[in-house]
């Protein structure tokens, strides 16, 4: 089983450190009190860290804003790499022409704006512009009228035989201590499901965003996977991810996973850390 | 493999006749010519029948309106088996008081109406009388918000141990001949997935419709499962559970099951009628 | 939630009673102690009873006698309502000639033999009497050898279109205190998911198997589901599958629910029964 | 929709190819005639090429030899990447010590030795071993004997809160023109099932396999995904995957799908290679 361990005692043993961001850095309290003081020590010893989010709703640029509105200015928008990110990648490497349809809100859809591609939302699809959509990027729960344009975007797909790509796998996201609010990824299951074609998705706990960091590592300096420290408060994502893509990982008490149930979803799950902290706080 | 047959062929060999209603009597497009003739044939051999059908949207009596009004007037209300009905018969069953949430139009819910429940539309849950929730059931897909609605019935199901019933479990239905609308069965197996609770499903191909209607028969006359026939235009729903039930059935091509792809539906399913025909008229 | 009580305290309620027999009547240690004198009460206070069970590894002629040599003589075998009994059913209303292959003990295999079917275990298949195959019953996890007879089911679904019936759908079954076996619910799961056909399952929670110990009663006397208690272990089953059939339910703590587990199994299902006790014994 | 266009058309504009082995190189009949001159106008014209295969039952260096038996000695070990690859990248990341239990022939476990770690066969697991084993791996359907392996495997499941990972994720092979085979992905995904844990699945279409080539290519020359073209016979993982990785891709029609059969896949599944040939032979 884990090892209860202080994140002090642990964090000088790696180079680099891969961070999810809700749950580990903020909640929908804000920020977890003290975070600002891990990216201090950070860059005072020089260590690099990426932010690993599964939130595909905001730009890097505008998710860095948040986190500086907040008081915490550490954060650049070059260390974020989100699951909107792989699915501009997509568009970039994989559809060279025509019209994107998006679900998702406006700022959603610049992310995926894409050299080449038009983008547009599912609401104003309509029978002529719909033979030249050649792909359908599902980025954010809200932004459109669900009724209206799910089932819009089901006939899309049965009309069409185009890629469908998901940015963010996740079913359901925290609102309040207690509430939750259904997910893009959910919303996605059902589409795929009805219609019965294999989407792409991309996010946690899926290896390609993993990767996708760790390129970006790669193209400035040599390191090894042992390196590389992942920090998350969830176990099917962050944490099963990460052990997939061969890194260390810590389970941080601080939003997903309360401390009196750490160790019965990790026997019942099968998914174990290599360390639980109470947070990701120095 | 099964035969191709005509359905005034096989009709004298059954006692009691199965009808599913969407893709056999009506389809997006009105009545399926030439119906009529098949019941008042019924009607002058003294043959009963029954229509069951996994729309809990209406009651038996609107239903029966609707054909009326279409000039089919040989369908009686006490012949609409629906899975609506199902519903209703667990809670009065099984809920003896309190709140009855629901996701439905104002005619759905009206169906489910029982004595000693209070029957409230998702939307007008609060703080305050959410306590006193003890079944939530999932009708329609119309009738409500789906982005503000769908919410609260996850948050509903966290919050409350209660049973959740489904009155259609279909997926998706036929809105024209080339375009489907998300059915109230696919919105519930989100939410059932995203809560990690065992909804109850009632619905074709589940057995206990095909029972309820059996039961109905039983009441008035000893009749034997050989004696009934199962006319339907879906292999996963109306021939599964037909053929399950212990029914003989016949696939018939008015619907969802086109004559070129009949073949390799069952082939592919390994769902297989008793018979198939062209349609359902005599 | 459901109130804790003692199983003396409810009985007198209900005039027939539904037990499962693993977990409830007799554990991997043998009898529960003292459950004879709950049948011996039952007989003297006229209350009738059904044993309800997705073991369709013996008849319900050798399920008695093993009751029997164990000590509790009250059960008879006309009072067993097992799984297989469906499939039977389903054999004699749906296949009426051909070959039967089956995976189970020869003693499973007994139990299927029906008027015009000859019966095979699937070991001995082969390219000749292949093609008079008309259905495949799935009965039992022991009497074959998985690899050869588990390639072989599968490769007769893919060149032959014909019913494949499961007469137990459950997973896993205990064998010690912590140790459990593969049922054959889990092998049928995974060919049917190779093969990507559909499957048709006998045994609870799926109200086939309530109604049919329900139509045993009804020949004899008029009874109403409110008169019927199911006693089971399993919430996933026999609470489940009683409710959703409309009876009243309880949950005893002799099998696979612990006293210490039970509310939060509950809690996360959402399977809630109308009663928890200690036991079925009185 | 993709072009069916001849393999030689489109191979000059790539400097990589990715091959599919069984359905492009091989099939249950031995190699794919002519498929030796593919190879030599790779070597000629200085392409590399890399055999991605979800084949973990031989190591790298048995499968370049059965290629070179065969007569197609253009194959080198170093250009074979197996879904045991990762299986071993893993244990050699994440396991320090003690013993892997495995199912699979003795070849596949020669494969995922690893410093440090002792390969132990699922068959001689006991009660004084087990609580040693800190991985299970699966990695192939033949070696071990189903019933009494597979039903250990799942006790230590259940015991041990252990990793367990799947190195070939296929459910079902090819053995002759008509006849599968069970493959270890099937019963992978039925203990999955039963003990409730998620596994750790590597081989196509999940992204690491593909960027495990691509780090390979990395380490010797810059290339990017648009110089790489993904050759393969199956849609749901070859293509699929491709895909997801940002690659090109053809679909060849010398293995799992059929030239009648490509279209209404491609359609049904909506996966969409970039270009369909006959085959990889030049």
């Amino acid at each position: 089983m884990a090892q209860m361990v202080s994140f002090r005692e642990i964090i000088d043993d790696y180079e680099i450190i891969f961070f999810d961001a809700y749950g580990v850095i903020k909640t929908y309290n804000g920020l977890v009190p003290g975070i600002d003081r891990t990216f201090e020590w950070l860059e005072q010893h020089n260590k690099e860290y990426f932010i690993i989010t599964n939130d595909a709703s905001r730009s890097p640029e505008q998710l860095a804003a948040s986190y500086h509105r907040r008081g915490l200015h550490a954060i650049e928008s070059n260390r974020i790499i989100s699951s909107g990110m792989l699915a501009k990648e997509f568009l970039d490497l994989k559809v060279n022409d025509g019209i994107v349809a998006y679900l998702g809100t406006p700022d959603s859809a610049h992310y995926i704006e894409s050299s080449g591609l038009h983008t547009l939302p599912v609401a104003e699809l309509d029978e002529i512009n719909m033979d030249g959509v050649n792909a359908l990027v599902l980025l954010d729960d809200e932004g459109f009228d669900w009724f209206s344009d799910l089932n819009k975007a089901v006939n899309l797909l049965r009309r069409r035989t185009i890629p469908a790509i998901v940015a963010n796998p996740d079913g359901a996201y925290p609102i309040t201590g207690s509430e939750v609010g259904i997910a893009i990824g959910a919303l996605a299951a059902m589409i795929e499901h009805i219609v019965g074609k294999k989407f792409i998705h991309f996010g946690k706990p899926d290896s390609q965003i993993f990767m996708f960091a760790f390129e970006q590592l790669l193209v400035r300096r040599l390191v090894s996977k042992r390196q590389v420290l992942m920090v998350g408060d969830t176990l099917t994502t962050d944490i099963l991810g990460g052990n997939k893509f061969g890194l260390d990982t810590v389970l941080v008490l601080t939003g997903n996973t309360l401390a009196k149930d750490a160790e019965t979803r990790i026997t019942s799950t099968g998914i174990v850390p290599t360390y639980i902290c109470e947070s990701a706080v120095l």
